[in-house]
């Protein structure tokens, strides 16, 4: 994530004293777009899953999220080992999105005095191991007492070719997705009901598996535009779209049903579509193509990209609005 | 700073119940050391001011900080623009060290609902202005809540000569250090004492001024080891010292006692120039020289590079142990 991911709109005036509350993520966000020039060698500036940075020694891409306990993450959901890989993955999709391959991640911990080391030592594990997926090492980190635990994680990439921003999808293109998309959301579910199956989606929750292999491929096909689903498919549908200044339709036939996601649905009464259209933290794929390009090998395309028209850039499900959850709300 | 900064000792083995509070900052540092395998690209991994990852497509420096409120820092001791121009100095310092250049810092913040809107755009604006001391823009972060105020600071930079490690001082080497030193633990013992003067060292502590231009000019005139004081002098020069293999000596009376630390001493009934061996975060640089250097402007000589002898890796002051106070405990 990169800070003011996904704004759409300028700060707004707030009252002197006002708070966080009152504003909101995105009112806060959008206070703070804007206020940090950026240098020369900022070629990818704030707004994209990731920044690029073009230097006289090189170029980086970077990427940086928080996780809060009780927020991001429970202790009693998942264990240390999962909820370090989490964090990794959740930072290496961002490099995954923008084309690029991660090559090392800085660590910090916050956390109570009264944390279990094994817990800590868990964690980095975790951390270590989803990022060996990619070749990518921890460098570094650092380490703090705190009233509760705060993971903050730093990602470093590069590209090999030009990084595919959020704003490249044309009218024509064809929308694609690699990755699971949904269970982790369905997985949620099952847990915040106090259930432990079925437990390919919890673990789907604990443990995703980022399509790592589809942002370069993705690149090398010629992709338009490219985002991580981490804040819910059709919010980060909405971001290309916006970015873009395109309406995007996506298609709810183009989903399979997987059996795990049937029964869920069945179990709690819900739509499992909804987990599909709504859900992220899969850190699923979703990426633009001319039409006539041959998708890469594991996507699937879920939809069409047309002209923004007179209701601007909108996302709709199979032609019409859609009043189910889009995405996942941080405040 | 970078995870393990300061690590002397492998871990040992832990109860299997431990906790950090058991284990202590070091001790779950040295735990997590040489857990994480490091890549081809890491040219210079955990333990140093900052690591140094070189890869096909250039070269990055990076290093990261966590800040919690309480711990350290204070709304009530500090305008949030001084927290974040503090914020952004602690970890532009840790380029500086490397003889690099900051170019981009990505910023997490996490925080109460109730933290002021305003309070957040003041601590913005003034990680924004130390960046552009050394023209360095702020690329991209993160937003969430949490119960505490967290901010974690992540820079990047690069370096155009050979990064200077803490592990290059000499036998005969000089060392010497370039910007104040011990006005800022001054300052917070003036704080934790309810006063407000001396201003000069209050505002020391609130707003360092870290020598940017020294880390690059130390480079230039061949530092063979250097390090950022955050943790503390003696602890610091102990850093080098540890991954030299040698032996330092620190003479006191190569300090001079400037008029405020001469009045704060007599007001608080202490030594001042324990503020000046012990003190961190006023972020000045400490480098060894060659004896027959030229120091480069901004550097006075304080002490002197030895082998490390039968006593090991030790600092000495005056050619004698220290008793006092030798760096700042997070734990």
């Amino acid at each position: 994530v990169i800070w003011w991911d996904g704004v759409m709109s300028p700060a707004e005036p707030f009252a002197s004293d006002a708070t966080l509350a009152d504003v909101g993520e995105f009112g806060m966000i959008a206070a703070l777009t804007g206020r940090f020039e950026q240098g020369e060698q900022v070629f990818v500036g704030p707004g994209d899953d990731a920044a690029v940075l073009r230097t006289p020694k090189g170029h980086v891409v970077v990427s940086t999220d928080l996780l809060v306990e009780g927020r991001h993450f429970r202790r009693d959901w998942a264990p240390a080992r999962d909820i370090g890989r989490k964090a990794a993955a959740s930072n290496l999709s961002d490099i995954n999105a923008m084309g690029g391959t991660a090559h090392s991640l800085t660590v910090g911990l916050a956390a109570p005095s009264d944390l279990p080391v094994q817990w800590a030592l868990d964690l980095a594990d975790g951390i270590a191991e989803e990022a060996a997926l990619v070749g990518a090492s921890i460098v570094g980190g650092d380490l703090t007492l705190a009233k509760e635990v705060v993971i903050a994680v730093t990602v470093l990439g590069t590209c090999t070719l030009a990084p595919v921003l959020r704003s490249g999808a044309q009218p024509g293109d064809v929308v694609a997705i690699a990755g699971r998309q949904g269970w982790a959301a369905a997985g949620l579910a099952v847990l915040a009901r106090g259930f432990r199956s079925p437990r390919a989606l919890v673990e789907a929750y604990q443990r995703p598996l980022p399509p790592y292999a589809a942002g370069l491929a993705a690149a090398q096909a010629g992709a338009t535009a490219m985002i991580d689903v981490s804040d819910g498919l059709l919010a980060d549908v909405g971001h290309i779209a916006a970015d873009s200044g395109v309406a995007i339709d996506v298609r709810r036939d183009s989903f399979e049903l997987a059996e795990p996601m049937q029964a869920v649905g069945s179990a709690l009464g819900v739509d499992p579509m909804e987990f599909i259209l709504g859900g992220g933290e899969d850190h699923a794929i979703v990426a633009t193509f001319a039409p006539d390009t041959t998708l890469p090998e594991g996507f699937t395309a879920i939809g069409t990209v047309a002209d923004a028209g007179e209701e601007g850039a909108v996302v709709t499900v199979d032609g019409a609005a859609y009043a189910g959850p889009t995405g996942w709300k941080h405040y």
